[in-house]
């Protein structure tokens, strides 16, 4: 028996694995609609199970009551897309345990999207490219959201900060970045994607476009030059941030706190209604977080906290 | 006498330096207003000499009659700007040689501006900072240009390419890059700054907008990880290039004709009206000057071509 296909009949005994599908941060500062990342933690659980036929199979394991079927739930969906660009006459069963909540901002759907397919491809030898799972996932998060984007999908699949430079066609770059901690604050209220986008205006000032681009390259830069002073003052946005922060209770004072505690600088996650800043090591988004603890209890709003290395991992697959 | 008092006294011994600054490329594609680099050629050639009691003398030595007097006078404002944060009492002689055409588009004025400033701080044991002197320099881009802006100056001081993430206050980024090699068209029409200034939008579609800052973040990337497709694919402006390229003739022509002769990409040089194809080598750079001269020459319309290296370095200092 020649070595690889000793390989070959091993990977094919492969029937089952779990998968650790990161939270993810969209929306980065001033890379609105073209920046995100990849946490460490929170990060779901799914086990999936090669099935025989065709079809998805939703075993939910939380208390989130998400649909069970396929068609309308995010990961169905996204093993569907998947599943049609597969020959063979099978099937997976999915056990999920949903740990980054749904609505939060920070890219729960993607998370479920993202996790299912990676781990369909591992149990399918691997024979898909990041960039085709992207695809499939996209058809998942298309369930959640309305709209099919790539924008927590990316980090999710390809871990660290990932670059959505084009979506039509798909041009996902990988941006390497020095060591960075993310503190998240997650207010326990609901703000909608639809609203956040309504309220944006369609028409911005070139001028504050110029500076946008401005800090975007300064910013991919910062990461490639791991120089933290660049990537601090990079992170300023001048078109989105001004007109969605209004939907996010104390965000000024959030803001300021965080960065007199030594933040490198941070924004809206998502569409909210989670915060993120950015820290260069754990102890400095520790700070970051009791900053944000000490002002969110004055509010009087239930919160959540989480405070995690930028993963240069996305989905971890358990073995 | 310590090494260190020998060195003081022989750079003091320095009374005269010939500088050669280059033509420099400003607004690259997507980098409107951000974003230049430095050629290695044309440059100017500038003799400086250090000269008793504050003050300027201009010896212009070339056909472009330009004034005498330092008020009015690109190099003679720059220098007068650096002799403002000098204690001593001196001054400097220059004589200039342009090369680079005024009105080209390749930052004629910028050269002047530049190689004085460079030249003058050679004389005084460099005592200014590379961002101390963009700060002069702009003085004397303000006489040229009716504003101080150091689109061409960053890259012609700093060399390669420059990112100017901010103004106010100035912050220049240098981007490292890849081999790469422009080919500049300078048809012998005048367009006016202000004429290019006026013509753009001062709004535009967030959309576009949000396709530029991908594309601005698509290139920086490019540079710094030397991915000469990911340089090609970036390399596309949808916000200034489809307003300002029906002010030069023939632009489509000349940018199809040059990616087929196998360019990366290009467009614009500054505010016009000269045009820049960027190619990963010198035989490609030169088969795109073949395409570019073909297609000009039925337009019955003067032109200068230039093949050049991206200069790592800007201002070179004769030795």
């Amino acid at each position: 028996m020649s070595h690889i296909s000793h390989l070959t009949s091993h990977i094919s005994e492969k029937n089952e694995v779990t998968v650790h599908p990161p939270a993810t941060v969209a929306n980065v500062v001033c890379g609105f609609d073209i920046l995100g990342f990849a946490l460490e933690s929170p990060s779901d659980k799914m086990l999936l199970r090669k099935a025989k036929g065709k079809g998805v199979k939703i075993i939910n394991k939380d208390n989130y009551n998400l649909p069970a079927d396929p068609e309308k739930n995010v990961i169905g969906k996204a093993l569907l897309a998947l599943l049609d660009a597969v020959d063979e006459n099978i099937g997976f069963e999915v056990e999920s345990t949903k740990l980054i909540k749904p609505g939060s901002g920070i890219g729960s759907s993607a998370a479920s999207a993202s996790g299912a397919v990676v781990g369909a491809n591992y149990l399918l030898d691997n024979r898909f490219t990041n960039e085709q799972l992207v695809e499939f996932a996209m058809c998942g998060e298309e369930v959640a959201s309305g709209s099919k984007h790539a924008d927590n999908i990316a980090p999710c699949i390809y871990g660290g900060f990932t670059l959505i430079r084009s979506l039509h066609p798909l041009d996902i770059v990988t941006i390497p970045s020095p060591e960075l901690y993310a503190t998240v604050l997650h207010p326990q209220i609901e703000v909608k994607t639809s609203d956040s986008r309504s309220i944006l205006k369609q028409q911005v000032r070139l001028k504050d476009a110029i500076t946008q681009w401005g800090n975007v390259a300064g910013l991919v830069a910062g990461f490639m030059k791991s120089d933290y002073n660049l990537i601090s003052r990079s992170l300023v946005d001048v078109i989105v941030e001004p007109v969605r922060s209004i939907l996010i209770p104390g965000f000024d004072e959030i803001k300021k706190k965080s960065m007199d505690a030594g933040a490198l600088g941070g924004g809206i996650s998502g569409a909210g209604p989670s915060m993120f800043m950015l820290s260069k090591d754990e102890a400095t988004a520790k700070a970051v977080e009791q900053a944000m603890k000490e002002v969110y209890k004055k509010t009087g709003i239930d919160f959540h906290t989480h405070v995690s290395p930028i993963s240069s991992k996305g989905v971890k697959i358990a073995t």
